[in-house]
């Protein structure tokens, strides 16, 4: 069975995220001043072909480990549809 | 009142996603071929004050429409926590 996996990889809460500063200076000067913080991460949707929804979240969580994300700067979620 | 709200942007499902192909090499690579397909999009969080989640999810589909997405090649897909 294939399951759709997303994976939301996010930079870690401790650290500054520049390109999250620069897309809110951005929505300031469009006069959106309600918008008081900005953090960009990336979205990336897996098709996976296992046999349960667990198994297809331990796939994911191994990609993510070995290539999608980098644990010195960032963070990862995982949700099966 | 504060309110998160989370925008996903990504790659239209009709166009290439050379990224998202580069990253599936990269899998399979790492012998991982179960994995049938990736797509890699923007995951943006905004801090957005409000009175209610409604106007919040407004100010966010504002945002998105003028600066966060490119709609000649992304949709994006708006949810408030």
């Amino acid at each position: 069975m294939i399951f759709s996996v997303q994976v939301k990889v996010m930079p870690l809460r401790e650290l500054l995220d520049p390109q999250g500063k620069a897309v809110m200076g951005g929505l300031q000067n469009l006069g959106m001043k309600s918008v008081s913080d900005v953090r960009i991460g990336k979205n990336i949707t897996l098709q996976v072909e296992a046999e349960s929804s667990e198994l297809a979240k331990q796939i994911a969580e191994e990609a993510s480990k070995k290539l999608l994300a980098n644990p010195v700067m960032e963070y990862f979620e995982i949700s099966v549809n």
